[in-house]
């Protein structure tokens, strides 16, 4: 990654992937299943979004990866022919799955589909990315949430996490995909740093944060981050995993972090809660039922360009399966909307002052 | 309506309304709560659709012809700002309410929303879709299915529409909006005839065929459409309210209809049932599992440009909202297409070989 501008830690880049060139920061809407919530590809081409998310575990389950590889990869199954990053499912796989065991093999579970045995291993990862053709993979890793008081708990499956990094890496065989190896250690500082330059030390095309947004405190979170980012070589994209709230994403973005993605755009604005440059609001309260006015008159969506607040208060109250789309289409472009400022912003030595008005404002509960 | 061109009883015509010209014949999208499932209106306009149909009943309810009416009525409630025609929804009422009472008054019943008393008469029905502010109100009505062993209760729910249509007539208040009346009848060509005089002799400014589309056969229907026709003035507009499959729609047009609504694209997206010029797919099925092909070849809808029948068949078969908002857009632009191609073929004179093509393949199923 080329980082073309610096802000405090805070830093824009161009990222180059084998199906287009990312600007940084931005975020990743999540499509687990190759298809965000209602949302087709163009939809997505026509709010800025750069690069995808999808899941190694769910799409290895369904369509099967052999399937997708035969159609083309990720990119040609989809109709979304820009980059994708796959995420590995390890994380779903052992907060969801019953009857889950892992060991320094990997993680052996039943399927919840047809509670048939399954294996994820840091190779077999790697081997159903690369039939997925995803841009950036990610590595197998072990999550355990932040708590300073099980700091040995973590540091073993930091240590596991590392060790698994190590197979991954040794797994690899398309020269054309990017990995990115997993930072976990809560949010100890020494931890994270120590899992960091391990991480580092392998030799990685990019590294994520794992295992954050579970409860810690922003401050806590930006800490250990930032000791992550010390020992991280400057060059490389710096990920971090399924956070958040707009709060979070200009956090992140104050402790160099360049990618981000989080399911809270599209499940928010499915339950009817649309981010605004105002604060939240919520679009089914009985206040909107009579609003003329754009959700957000300063967005440029084509929610906001086509529909008023009375028409989506109206579609979310009766069901209706086109409410939740523009309500997460809307909610997905604030998010991308807000990395570009991010970008303009830190362009011009002027984030601190953006951050400061997305945290006082973007979470204002409205109503 | 201006008839332009005729090939047997099928013509082309054009249909001028405050919110623009419509060219018939075609087919209005059902957007009952005033949105297509899923669907938005830059979507509709993409794939030709030029008037669209909600329903008058169920926007009474939610939310309410008064808060439509203050956000500009449907055009602008919706942000679809072509024609809309509203639908009584006396239908929907007598097939769907309990405690339904009908009697000369009117329809009276309690709401599936809140069990609360509410009366549906030839007046209001009229006074609401004034208030809703669409391009073409319907009059309510009196339904009674086909039953060659019911002619006196046909007959008398023919004569009681009439009356009802006479009732609605005076209640009239807008001189931009058009009402159509209801031809009733079943399938005797003598009723329907009768009725569609009686309609024709009030005067209104177009004619719909009620009470069809249920379990008649397809003779039987065009025969007593076609006895209506004969009476009723040349240059109106003509309707065939709730029909139906491809096939329905050439023989509707074939017997001079003008205008089709109805939710078989919609609904069978949703399930998966794919209508293409070779005919019928069921997407979900296993052999399309791997087929890189788009659904139709001849198609030229956002579907059909971008995806794949494989990532069609994985959206519908993991229940991704996507999947069925491509299917019913698919399924949309098959039947605005299927109506573009009648209107070409009737100003060439070749109608009758559409016809007989549709009627052989569309609705061949081909697994």
């Amino acid at each position: 990654m080329q980082v073309q501008a610096s802000d405090g830690d805070a830093r824009t880049g161009c990222l180059t992937t084998p199906h287009g060139v990312i600007e940084t920061p931005t975020f990743m809407p999540v499509a687990t299943y190759g298809a965000v919530r209602g949302i087709a590809a163009a939809d997505l081409q026509a709010i800025g979004a750069q690069i995808l998310l999808s899941n190694t575990y769910h799409l290895h389950e369904r369509p099967g990866d052999a399937t997708i590889a035969e159609l083309g990869g990720l990119h040609g199954f989809t109709g979304w022919r820009g980059p994708w990053l796959t995420d590995s499912g390890g994380y779903q796989v052992t907060s969801l799955a019953h009857r889950m065991k892992l060991d320094e093999e990997g993680v052996t579970f039943s399927s919840p589909l047809d509670g048939k045995r399954r294996q994820l291993t840091p190779e077999n990862v790697i081997e159903i990315q690369e039939r997925l053709g995803s841009d950036i993979a990610m590595v197998l890793d072990q999550c355990v949430p932040p708590d300073p008081e099980r700091n040995e708990a973590m540091n073993a499956a930091m240590e596991r996490t590392l060790r698994w990094a190590e197979r991954a890496a040794g797994a690899r065989k398309r020269a054309d995909q990017a990995v990115f190896a997993i930072v976990q250690g809560g949010v100890s500082e020494t931890l994270r740093a120590r899992s960091a330059r391990g991480c580092a030390e392998l030799g990685f095309d990019g590294y994520a944060h794992g295992g954050l947004g579970l409860g810690e405190s922003r401050q806590a979170r930006r800490d250990s981050v930032r000791a992550a980012h010390a020992v991280l070589p400057v060059e490389a994209p710096r990920y971090l995993m399924g956070l958040g709230r707009p709060v979070d994403l200009v956090d992140g973005v104050a402790c160099g972090v360049d990618l981000f993605d989080c399911v809270v755009p599209t499940r928010n604005g499915r339950h009817g809660l649309l981010f605004t440059h105002e604060g939240v609001l919520h679009i089914k309260n009985a206040r909107y039922r009579n609003d003329d006015s754009p959700v957000d008159a300063r967005c440029d969506c084509p929610t906001c360009q086509a529909h008023s607040r009375a028409y989506l208060n109206h579609l979310l109250r009766t069901g209706e399966a086109l409410g939740a789309r523009l309500a997460a289409l809307h909610n997905l472009r604030f998010y991308l909307g807000l990395l570009e400022r991010a970008r303009v912003a830190i362009g011009a030595g002027e984030f601190a002052a953006l951050r400061e008005e997305v945290t006082a404002r973007s979470e204002q509960k409205l109503g």
